[in-house]
């Protein structure tokens, strides 16, 4: 018997000192600011999801709810921190309002393309900068998918001259509309289920959504015809959020496995992205060739870009935290544009003059 | 004591049932076709070794052999095979020898940008066919991160015309070596130590290497001083390789675990391949202002391509499965192409107009 005891005893110990943390079970619940129909984007949650029960033997099992059922789109945030969800999607320039340095998390007027951003994240002291914001927020945020250059909006009319700006009623959030502002339109922000309705009855006059891939599904080719290239969102970097006292009640394992993990859909989900915008493109050249494909005039262009320093500079006369990313990313981009510009741009021209049209 | 007995017995079934697969105790190998100090390239090996012990709490170690070692840098894929190594990180292309398809899983002339390509490898069909060929070889086969472009090499002289390409020598090897070969090209293949030496001794005129992060080092520039933008490596993806028997001996969750760490590993190689081209390239700027940086003349372009498509349909005439790769590249490359021009080339040409120079 006490021979007994003391081998049951071993068993127990030998189990939990190598692998009672990968036995421990976990549930978890990660809300989306997508719905769940969403796609691509709302395929973040559940790719996650399966790749930690891969990972884990299923014992690490994660509850995805989109924005239908905990109907708090913009409140990912809050609801991470406050731990009614462990785990969040979603994308860092929502939380302008509680302090406008998370826009540089995800993407910024004529800021880098997805390649430079990421660079930056890994190699810049992105991911080091991020943080430092979101420990404020007491929580932890890690890059999420890229959804690539997002177009510059649908518009009833085409944008010949600055002039033609000049009280537009235009939907655009973020840095993107305060610029729009300093040009002389009317921005507003509407949510996206009205979106449709608000530009059909002329509340709105353009707007901006997401690209090709996510666009066509809304129908706006059908009432603003004029499709404009992007200049305003040229990475748009979506966002996972951990509560932090969860995730460091986990094992090393598992806090691995998850960070390995969501790098990996990371980079599964701005593939992703990039399939469906091309998908979605071609479809637009021979569904709907009615489509007016445009770029902004150069004047509007320089307008936007002066526009969009001073926006920088007035923010960062009052915020440092905002001063030292801006300043952060400005650097690293100096010097990363040139690259792309010899190599992934160069290639290009390359490939056009030899033939591909 | 029965109740004791029974007790233990659970503790026994609830260990092993759930937990004897993450227990096992795995040591890999791992060979580099790579010397260890060659980074980026090199880090590919330790990344992932670190990546999986931490996913393991160490129980699944790999030691890592760069070409040091074991003296057969492109000997990767048979030592996979043959089960001397497990793993292996290479670029597919080194198997051109055994079948010209492998060509198609590196990079290709004028073939895809590195986000193109990864699309296609997840969503284009890309990884069921690496597969397909690398079935024939008995490994499994993972994307193992990319340089982005590779630069088009070192000239001592400027190509004006393709008069300027007959008769000189040149290193530079795959299709790309081909290519250059029906225009006239006296094409060679050097081991890497001794390029420099035989660049500098005039056994030959130019050299292809890989861009500048990597090309600096070696000092190519000394003695060469034109240095052209890329055709003929638009997207190098480096490999991963596994010893399927070895593998498929793996609990379910190990599997898991090395498919999403490579994954992981492969996004992030990707990223400090670009960070480091970049860095070498701002310090060409500054530390080599007589480096001479060139593009091919519009004749050489086009006939660059029309040599492509003539080795291209060569090997298509003979290979079936190479018909087969080239013909779903090409087509995923007509779509996604149309879209990089829309998004990315679009925004940097916007970029550019509006101020970044």
């Amino acid at each position: 018997m006490k021979r007994l005891l003391v081998l049951m005893f071993s068993v127990v110990v030998v189990c939990g000192g190598t692998s009672a943390m990968s036995q421990e079970k976990v549930r978890w619940k990660m809300a989306m600011t997508w719905t769940s129909t969403l796609t691509p984007l709302a395929n973040a949650g559940p790719m996650l999801a399966e790749k930690m029960a891969e990972l884990t033997d299923g014992n690490f099992i994660i509850r995805v709810d989109g924005a239908e059922k905990h109907k708090a789109a913009l409140g990912i945030l809050d609801m991470v921190k406050g731990g009614q969800y462990e785990l969040g999607h979603t994308a860092s320039y929502y939380w302008k309002g509680k302090d406008v340095s998370s826009v540089f998390f995800t993407t910024v007027p004529f800021g880098m393309n997805a390649t430079e951003q990421y660079a930056w994240y890994y190699y810049g002291g992105g991911l080091e900068l991020m943080q430092e914001l979101y420990d404020t927020f007491d929580v932890y945020s890690f890059p999420g998918g890229n959804t690539g250059v997002q177009m510059g909006g649908w518009f009833r009319k085409e944008i010949n001259s600055l002039d033609d700006l000049k009280g537009l009623k235009m939907r655009i959030p973020g840095l993107a509309g305060e610029v729009f502002a300093k040009l002389g339109v009317n921005v507003t922000n509407i949510a996206p289920g009205e979106l449709y309705t608000a530009l059909d009855r002329g509340a709105i006059d353009a707007l901006e959504w997401v690209g090709p891939g996510m666009d066509i599904k809304m129908g706006f080719h059908k009432i603003a015809p004029y499709y404009y290239t992007g200049w305003h969102e040229p990475a748009s970097e979506l966002q996972y959020l951990v509560n932090k006292e969860e995730f460091n009640k986990l094992s090393p394992e598992y806090q691995a496995a998850l960070k390995t993990a969501i790098q990996a859909v990371t980079a599964e989900m701005t593939m992703q992205n990039f399939d469906a915008n091309a998908r979605a493109w071609a479809q637009i050249k021979t569904e709907y060739p009615d489509i007016k494909v445009m770029s902004f005039p150069e004047p509007v262009l320089l307008a936007m870009r002066q526009a969009t320093d001073e926006v920088m500079a007035e923010y960062g006369a009052t915020n440092e935290l905002f001063k030292k990313i801006y300043e952060s990313q400005k650097g690293y981009m100096a010097m990363a544009r040139e690259w792309t510009k010899i190599s992934e741009f160069h290639y290009i021209e390359a490939s056009e003059v030899s033939g591909d049209q």
